[in-house]
């Protein structure tokens, strides 16, 4: 199976990421993508996204993002992220990227912006963390 | 407003937690437990309770935790989670504290257990995090 | 080797610790603290502790407490700091715990106190990592 | 003052700096690279530089980077630090970016790379961290 078809598949079977309504945007080798419309259920009390949407994008885009680099089941082991401005627009997209990669284990840095509605981009958070190899679940 | 009414009504307007079905359990000066049903829509692909969710929790419960240490309105600026078990059961408790408080920060730790079917927990992440104070919305 | 020889042992085998003045104060079955007397040359532009003294605390007394729960060499994989006070006094110790222990790997949660003239003890900061067991060097 | 003068000043302030032998490299408005000799007193137990070395680094170029980007004294008041490989070889050099700047806080991230004798640079460490701007110690 390609890489391509593989992140594909793995993404459709996490229920989470469905509910949630993210899509996988890219992937390569050693990088991920995922977005998600801004919609009023993603929102806290001040009407911007929650935190809790911009952690989900960081921990699964690096989970991709090390995956896709060590070619296998993966796990985000660890992660820390940094919010550094409200996120207001109509998308949120999160890219991921393996910055050291070995047999078992890769470490990605994130970096989360805020589509606005004149399409500008606007950084909302930079995350960074580990990925490790799973056991294929067969 | 005491404490208490004011954190429920902060969480009541956060549409992100009504939408992933969380509930604020229990509050404290410093203090914030916050709990979570696992349906299946809260699964990743291996059956266990996604990691997004589990970062929401963390989040959330640290941003409560050092607003209600600090008495106000309050953002998580920045945490870190490490995931040390896979989270399958009947629901995952975040209890979060806030271990240093100022007048404008709090540092927060944050333990967060899966309860299995018959009442037991396990520790499935720990995480921290800086909560700073913010302008009150009005 | 009982743990607490085998901690010495390879504590004392630490150029940088002895170099920075640190001792290993105390061991046991996942916990470990390090302590080093504040002296000139530990000092940043403002006259407290630098940060760089507080981190290699945090880390190596992260290692140890991970290591001697594995019962075995280990390395800290990743960690994180948050200062919460500057460090000024006579002593700073740092006090860490294995808080989740697995074959492989150990999550850690340290605290670092600054000793005052007077004996009393305050929160500096805290920080949490990863332990990860290393194949024996011999 | 200018800028590289206000680093250097700074820098030259720091005794911890001086004892541990490190050099800031270079500065502009929003990086910083700090290099440090291997000599055998920085070693672990391995014969590998100590990750508290490491940590000093990070901690030290992430507080530059991010005081130079708001233009002032500055404090790192958190960060995380992931180690990717064993620092063996002759030098360590730390590059810092504040990739997000405010008024009163930048959120910087650091690389760190060991160069070999042949002067070929490995990726040993990468860190996020967050810079606070300090008031004026005068």
């Amino acid at each position: 199976m390609d890489l391509h078809a593989f992140a594909h598949t793995v993404f459709a079977e996490q229920a989470f990421s469905r509910f949630i309504g993210a899509r996988l945007e890219s992937v390569g080798p050693g990088t991920a993508a995922i977005a998600i419309d801004i919609v009023p259920h993603l929102l806290q009390q001040h009407g911007f996204v929650h935190g809790g949407v911009l952690s989900y994008l960081a921990d699964n885009s690096i989970t991709f993002a090390g995956g896709l680099a060590m070619q296998g089941n993966a796990l985000t082991s660890e992660f820390k992220i940094n919010y550094v401005r409200p996120a207001k627009g109509v998308r949120i997209i999160a890219r991921a990227t393996a910055d050291s990669v070995g047999r078992r284990q890769a470490v990605c840095r994130c970096e989360i912006v805020v589509v606005r509605e004149d399409g500008e981009e606007a950084l909302c958070a930079l995350a960074q963390g580990t990925v490790v190899a799973a056991a294929d679940p067969t």
